[in-house]
């Protein structure tokens, strides 16, 4: 398991995913996983208002990371492409995660109000997306409709990523998802 | 206000809608809205589980018709079209039912968890429109990109439609969104 950040928060996380696949999500305590860390419960409710935020903890920098480089996009870009923008540091955000990721995807797979909260960080995530179209001059309409496109295109092809073994593969991935969306689409 | 079904469950939606137009959903009761319909509390309890319920209600009805349009779609039709073919009845089911959507959509944009709610009824929406796809032989990729992006020209149509005055306008609202679409996703 590669524990990515030195910091508390990140031996926090690394100790609960490695919990949750040894043991199950379910069977985990908050009080397992800050022993695991070497720290205290009280440190571990520093970060986290519970054990569930451990697996939700890395959308607002998702959504930061996919926001910086919306904003980078050329100004004459058209809408997806804008979207499109945010898929390179996205994949690199998370090409150090893949352990962590396929661990994650497979207690929301198993969980249907976990589900529903990934759901609602996507569309949250679509939201902040669609918001800095409309910044840029995009319509609402048109602004919607790409960022809805472009977080399917990341959903779909995060879960080939998990699935398979090369954690380097995501941007590859999303561009193969993001070409079968345009044909899709085709009139 | 248009009572579009004489039987017990219309009754009933058209005196909830009419309540919750009047002095607002969170301060309606259930009893009230038995009473308005001349019914019992009962009653509504054999049709709705909760007063919420009478928001959601029809979601099936929605479901069943996109699918119902889905599985008339010509064999050779692209994924998107065999999307799309759900969209007249689509439209036609809701003409009549203007009223209703509007006051809904405020109650529901003004609440954070009605608006979970309606994401997540979307979400199934996406995926049995997506299994029904997958059945006609679409890739699952595929299937899903087609699947999501028709629900989302749905549903920025609706927002659009609630807000004019002409309850036939629908369809047309849903041309648009799909052309918009097109249009950003092109390469």
């Amino acid at each position: 398991m590669s524990r990515w950040k030195p910091d508390a928060q990140g031996r926090l996380m690394s100790a609960a995913i490695e919990l949750f696949d040894e043991q199950g999500y379910e069977a985990t305590t908050v009080a397992e996983i800050a022993e695991r860390a070497g720290l205290t419960k009280r440190t571990f409710f520093r970060y986290f208002s519970d054990k569930r935020e451990v697996l939700f903890s890395g959308s607002h920098e998702l959504q930061r990371v996919w926001l910086e480089g919306v904003a980078a996009a050329p100004t004459d870009a058209t809408p997806l492409a804008v979207v499109a923008a945010g898929l390179d540091p996205v994949a690199e955000m998370f090409t150090e995660r893949h352990d962590f990721a396929r661990i994650r995807a497979g207690i929301i797979d198993a969980n249907p109000e976990l589900q529903e909260r990934e759901l609602i960080k996507l569309q949250n995530l679509a939201g902040a997306i669609k918001a800095a179209l409309v910044e840029r001059g995009v319509s609402p309409n048109a602004a919607i409709l790409a960022a809805q496109a472009g977080v399917t295109v990341f959903h779909v092809a995060f879960a080939h990523w998990v699935e398979q073994d090369d954690p380097t593969a995501f941007r590859r991935l999303m561009d193969e998802s993001l070409e079968e969306l345009r044909s899709v689409t085709a009139a």
